[in-house]
């Protein structure tokens, strides 16, 4: 079997299925308040490699649960990812005015449509979460699901890693410092996209829940590191968003903390514990294992 | 009885019960990211009348169910709530350097700071709602709770009021077009607050509950009549926030459509058909009434 042919035929198939998922869960763009609408639509449709629910459909086919099923959870993953890049790039934040090879939401609109864009997305994600029909499992599991999502946003997840993030520019931290933010800014929505199809089985034993997680932990950090690599190596066109920005920000990444030759074989490492951790599941997790290499081997 | 003496009373015992169950909800400020943490806590903590939490037990009370019960739906509407004033309140935004008599989140802290604050608040309102153990219902209303508060706060609810108010600037909005944004701006997360706690009883009648939900659209709007009002007449220490602001905005309002005469006479409207909503109602939502007088009386 070929793992990249693979691959790239299940990226092709989910990419197209979560866009027409995301498009029809967004507010249509003639719908008051328009510009608010087409704000939030302009930041979420066609951007992206949409690896998070990418991520929530693989796992899904590794515990065997229904992509039908899985079209709101990703849906509601992306929708926080995005609400999150919208607001990490605002004037007061980042400052970027390049995503996904487009302008960012601020740029394209104006600042207080780009916080409002991303307040509404996030009000979306979880209602999308509680509200869905198509999502096809116990009240209970549901609840766990929008549980699990909002750990993972909030102080103690995504915005609590930015907001760590915001405070070391210009410092000198250590790697557990730098490991302990990316496990937050990134890596706990990852988590959260595998975590939410594992949710949807309701009858999915503890143990193979958690090797899935242990998995999910490696990529996510193995996903910042190739970040941070790319940061340094690729440029701005291939990168869609504007290249060497964190070093230059003075902002501390692997490279910088390892040199790049150890930063990527720490990645590549990290692929290999991902790997180690599915070792119990059979062909069912082969695209997990394929996604596991493309995000130490991708080049944006 | 003695409505008034009743009232002052009920709102002193639930406003330290709210102050109380929000702080428990908050994380420590000592945890991090601290100064994350600690504008969180510093613009939830010690402010405002709590108006919306207030509403949630006071409604609880008419249809019969326990404060216990209530304190997760009452702190998460409130983390809503002072999430949208964060927000508000930013230079991209309103611009405003006071709030319940104390700088704002971006003043006391920084743009970035506040802009997370609020984020981070959003996720834990429905962190609680999904969590909380003391709310002791059904997980099917569990989940009604998260979709209202969903609803309430998106962009087609106070998040998309926010986004007409600030188009509106500069323009002359004809009343349909000003009730229209005040339905969503304040009057969906107050209708919310009432909302969340008749779904607490999975046994209520649905007429009843379409005669609270009512009551609650009309001191919505009778609530941001007073608004207008107070920022017509009122002095910016009374206030705790900057007065005259929405009229040297050029911002719509009820007295510049109405005159202050009309405006006040149609906020008194609007609290006797709250009352007549509630008329199939005794005692038990004695409080309710009293509140709806309250909003149309209150001077900050």
């Amino acid at each position: 079997m070929n793992l990249e042919t693979d691959l790239n035929h299940f990226m092709q198939i989910c990419q197209a299925r979560v866009e027409s998922a995301l498009d029809h869960r967004l507010p249509a763009a003639d719908r008051m308040p328009e510009r608010l609408h087409q704000a939030m639509r302009y930041s979420v449709l066609e951007g992206g490699k949409r690896l998070r629910p990418l991520l929530t459909y693989a796992s899904g086919q590794a515990v065997g649960v229904a992509s039908e099923t899985l079209d709101g959870p990703a849906c509601a993953v992306e929708f926080i990812h995005v609400y999150s890049l919208i607001h990490d790039d605002l004037p007061a934040m980042d400052d970027d005015d390049l995503r996904r090879g487009k302008p960012t939401c601020h740029i394209a609109y104006d600042e207080a449509t780009a916080i409002l864009a991303g307040d509404a997305l996030q009000a979306l994600a979880f209602h999308v979460l509680a509200h869905d029909p198509s999502i096809a499992v116990p009240a209970v599991n549901r609840l766990a699901m929008i549980e699990t999502l909002a750990t993972a946003a909030g102080s103690l997840g995504m915005v609590g890693g930015q907001a760590i993030d915001l405070e070391s520019v210009g410092k000198a931290l250590d790697l557990p410092s730098l490991e302990n933010m990316h496990i937050r800014k990134t890596g706990a929505l990852i988590r959260a996209s595998v975590k939410l199809a594992a949710l949807a089985n309701p009858s999915l034993e503890r143990e193979t829940a958690d090797k899935l997680d242990h998995y999910a932990k490696c990529i996510g950090l193995a996903f910042q590191i190739q970040d941070d690599v790319l940061d340094e190596e690729s440029d701005t066109q291939t990168l869609g968003k504007t290249q060497g920005k964190d070093k230059n920000n003075n902002k501390p990444t692997y490279p910088a903390l390892l040199g790049l030759a150890q930063a990527k074989q720490k990645a590549r490492e990290l692929h290999e514990e991902a790997l180690a951790s599915l070792s119990g599941f059979g062909e069912e997790a082969e695209v997990l294992r394929a996604l596991s290499l493309f995000i130490i081997e991708r080049r944006a």
